[in-house]
């Protein structure tokens, strides 16, 4: 028979988080953590406001002077290039009366001008001129208000702690497998905007599972091995799943690329238990396969140090709202931010080589697809489950301990980081 | 001088539920009974989850696996044809994540599979399939929630209380009246779905009253009789009213029907005092008129057991949600369905014989005017209604008792039902 | 140095609400009054239901039967031309169900009959006809609920409070200056209306400075002497203003006319201390300027007892929701409406000579774009404002002493009416 994971073990109570209906282990969570507006705050202010977030990719402000802005819950934050390598994020609200000052969801600034009263802001915050004011204020006492930010391999991830918990091992963790992507040296083809009807955490566990993917994902599994577990790995496809790692396993030693996940199934991610919000692996496509495009082909230049097609993906995945899946020779990110208990901002960008052109070395037409299509599924299934998830008639059902050993993990980082905060 | 009707006696104040603001008898409800959220709340779980509520018409399924769903506040439910005669009604909620089960309004199905991940339940909720899962859990524990579901004549009723009141009386109130109707063998001929920004109560106030029809139903009042009252009959109309009773009563003799209400005014409903939510009659139309067309005229052909035109209409209605208005030709059902304190999803249906045929047998252009204006013209007086009521000038004002005690008649059901049920 | 406005002195910090956020003296107002519903509850009980608010023109409705609506929060009233000068303003509630009684934004009547079951109102609320209602009701206890109405030199004011405060002291300002514009004999040539998202104290604290017109409003600072302050009016702009004063000083003289502010930045208004929620005066244009126009040039025919175009221009403001900016060929009338915590509804009116003919007298491109572009750039700092505001990162910020005294004056006004109606 096969063996069930780990994720079945018993999972201390303690981490129940006070006040909130108990959730059975291995089951899914009770409808109020769902659509609850309490719980809906309690997750912005304990999980959105003390996680590092993914902000976006270095490659899009290029020059001194270029932000974008984040924009989660009723936060407006501006991620902006200071001098040389400087990356700063700043509260997109001015200390005089309080308006945005970045009106654009992107652009270049020399200095960042209220547009209100004109108050002036260097690109790290301080204020440096305020026609009209009276000279008993002080102006060093009314910067813009900055958050942590942190750059890793041309990632960029953000935290609106004051005191943020430590990043090192996520950047030790995603810095040597993401510098051969090339991130600082790409261009973003494309990002598509979504509006998800539904709670953050429904579009994790979809994340965290490929139990869906047979019927919901008709593209994503006929280059992956994910939706394979070990109750349902026929051994033919055992023994085509070894001979592409091997064949990896040999090619890759020479680029200095390792395969290193290779079983069926999902990785396993999060782990609460050690404290894991974060991961990276490189995995072997499907024989044939050297992209995440339609029928597996290259669909752009190689990015980054790649000198063959044949690397397998990339995947990295950061909670609470970054996920990626990189190609030779495109790299698609997704980023989740929250907006209320039951809506959710979805953006994903398709990257390729810094200097490839549109209609000579890509066609968005081909680059996009793959992944357009498997996101969008995705999102409809979201909208569905919480749909039935408001209704009285829902209640906790069981994970499959073979299927959904990572969205039972989800959930374990989930109640474990709300109750830590206590 | 007029006689005022029976309900202007003293109405019991021990059915004012405790802790909403009280009602004086004969007066409209407060405010909050319209637009306070507490109180829509109530009315969900003491109204709306403990009634019967009319879900569609049997010939809306007449094969094995078609289904419709109900929507009401934040459930969602499939009635659906299983095998023979058997009507099923469960909610559409899977029991492994929550996700809603069948995506559509309507269609057909082999059987109920989550789009999801697949977990397959038999017409009747049974869990049959679900791949992947761990053999220590038993299928027989995760059956689709179901609901009560009974059928009378081709009318489908639903009952989401684990313990359904007892619906005989009401079947044996409508089954001989709706019978010769044949709804068994009607066709939909268009279904109108309206949201209408008002609370539940006040589209039925407005329902069960025809003081509001001179002016507004132009149409309506030109067919029946049911806008003159006790204090404003004048003889002329008594005389032409009685010579169409008595035509009525040898005429319909011979075919088993009976003029069933034959005065002016409308029939006593509900009537609180002795526990009545339902009621069905057949009355005489005026005097030329043999459906409630445009002109009188019939529209389609004769429906179920009917031989000849002239059998005046049926007239059907059940709290809190259905009523009916049936001529020889065609029959018009409407549903209310509560989606907030101000919003309510109104279908209205037109039904025809089964086997009459679009553009040969009728058509919309003069089957649908007649009840689609005296429709619209309602929702359009409800939304008046309601937002003046939302203004804090609002107080409550006086039934008139020649008018309005079907009025005063539902707002005591309400209140009773309310109280009821602490 | 230049000296800071009065309104730096210390405020007495009894004016605080009980139960709401300290503010600090000189500082914006803490978010929660910008965005927290209770306050906004607050706001619509102790400042909306207890002022008197700017309703609309005398002009807009000319014959008895003439009305239109007025809509903030959940209220509708009906303000209506009566017999002979007298204007009514009644709740738009009928006594019986609730309906609304005038279902259209302006219109004429002979009687307020509601169209629901035609209880019929005269022009001044007396129900007079109730068709079909026991004779054991009396019609005289249910008039339509009337409110307080005053109307000055053809503006008409309204206050929904049982007690009115008195609205003599206003007349008496508003009525010396408004009079030589004849707005009794005015014509509204347009009315554009606007839901701007913001908080309708934001709206005001927007209109209560020049501080931001430099950059926002090019059009407005080429006519004007708002925008210079003592900080930062230079000696040029100071002879130049002398010059336009004393020549308006000699002209206007003879019309019976006064500058009645006549230094640069805006005259002192609202000020809490001495209770004055009303101000009005008449002040000199930039040399060159007879009317606020695109180019300064007249666009309509001289209104009211004008003789000559050089008048300036006619300034009048009422909190908390009217101010006027009149030259001598047009009038624009601005007036706010709350519709909740981030929603304002905004009309402004244009209106010329009585006489005037569009497309002969004056074009609707040239009369209006003044005014237009000027309240709809606000409109964008308020959306701005707001936005900023709602972000956690929001805290109070100083008010510029030389520029934002009567944003100060505001907020002292707001507090000390919401404490003092405690």
């Amino acid at each position: 028979m096969a063996t069930a994971h780990p994720s079945a073990a018993p999972f201390s109570p303690k981490a129940q988080p006070s006040g909130l209906p108990p959730r059975r282990t291995g089951w899914t969570l009770p409808q109020p953590y769902f659509n609850d507006p309490a719980v809906y705050r309690l997750d912005v202010e304990r999980v959105w406001k003390r996680g590092w977030l993914f902000a976006g990719h270095l490659c899009e402000i290029p020059r001194t002077g270029d932000y974008f802005l984040v924009e989660l819950d009723t936060e407006s934050l501006i991620v902006i290039r200071g001098e040389g390598d400087a990356v700063h994020a700043l509260h997109n609200v001015c200390r005089h009366r309080g308006s945005v000052i970045c009106t654009e969801p992107c652009g270049h600034v020399t200095r960042l001008v209220c547009p209100y009263h004109q108050w002036a802001y260097d690109l790290d915050g301080r204020l440096v001129a305020w026609r009209g004011m009276q000279s008993d204020l002080d102006k060093a006492d009314f910067p813009l208000t900055r958050v942590a930010v942190r750059e890793v391999a041309g990632l960029i991830f953000i935290c609106l702690a004051p005191e943020p918990t430590p990043f090192e091992a996520a950047a030790a963790c995603f810095g040597p497998l993401a510098t051969p992507q090339g991130f600082r040296r790409a261009k973003v083809a494309r990002a598509e905007d979504y509006l998800v009807k539904a709670n953050w955490k429904v579009v994790w566990e979809n994340n965290r599972e490929c139990y869906h993917c047979n019927v919901n994902h008709p593209q994503y599994i006929q280059a992956n091995f994910d939706h394979y577990n070990t109750d349902d790995t026929p051994p033919r496809v055992r023994e085509v799943m070894a001979a592409a790692v091997s064949r990896s396993e040999a090619r890759w030693a020479a680029e200095g690329l390792a395969a290193t996940h290779a079983d069926t199934g999902m990785t396993l991610f999060p782990d609460a238990a050690r404290g894991i919000w974060f991961s990276a692996n490189r995995t072997t496509l499907v024989d044939g396969w050297v992209s995440e495009s339609m029928d597996g082909r290259q669909v752009a230049p190689l990015m980054g140090d790649y000198r063959d097609a044949d690397v397998g993906t990339l995947r990295m995945r950061a909670l609470p709202n970054f996920w990626n899946h990189s190609s030779c020779d495109h790299s698609v990110s997704t980023r989740l931010l929250p907006l209320g208990p039951q809506l959710t901002a979805i953006r994903v960008w398709w990257l390729v080589a810094e200097h490839a052109v549109e209609g000579r070395d890509y066609d968005l037409g081909r680059l996009m697809p793959f992944w357009q299509l498997t996101s969008e599924q995705d999102w409809i299934i979201c909208e569905r489950q919480q749909k039935g998830i408001n209704s009285t008639a829902y209640q906790p059902g069981p994970y499959s301990t073979f299927k959904e050993y990572n969205v039972e993990g989800f959930v374990r980082w989930y109640l474990d980081t709300l109750g830590k905060s206590e």
